[in-house]
């Protein structure tokens, strides 16, 4: 059962995540990050891959894209604010992106 | 060259996309519509292939996706506005989610 992050969690997942280029989001307890490629091809060929695990854990992103940029909010609808997948699919994306 | 509609073209070419679900953009020269799709794997599978075609014609979309809908959002920043560019990809988005 996904359950939302307990504080020494946010500490241990969250942290870490807001080092490498996301922040939260005002207002909601969400993550989001700008991620950046070279082109529109390349911006949308991550979106797949990055969708392919989304799709793998049933957990998906709040995203859009304007040309080469890739706009990502994460969050847990079922428990209102972060869990664990949250932290699990940020770090995916940024493998993939990398 | 690529240009801006001329209020003839306006007619012909964006009047009928306004009937099919297209809407004008509060305060901008733009067009959007939402797509809604069965679940998350076939809103992405559709931005795959639309993609594909705005790839193609070197003319891309804003576009956001929330689960099973994409927002849709078309304009020409070349000429700061509509142009028959966005005719063609909103069409060809309507045939790709019909």
């Amino acid at each position: 059962m996904t359950e939302k992050l307990s504080d020494t969690a946010r500490t241990t997942m969250i942290e870490p995540l807001l080092k490498d280029g996301w922040s939260m989001v005002d207002g909601r307890d969400a993550i989001t990050k700008d991620f950046k490629f070279s082109d529109f091809a390349d911006a949308l060929g991550w979106m797949v891959r990055a969708g392919v695990w989304a799709e793998k854990w049933n957990h998906h992103p709040e995203w859009s894209n304007v040309y080469n940029t890739v706009t990502v909010t994460l969050t847990t609808h079922d428990v209102d604010g972060l869990s664990t997948l949250d932290a699990k699919l940020a770090r995916k994306m940024d493998i993939l992106a990398s």
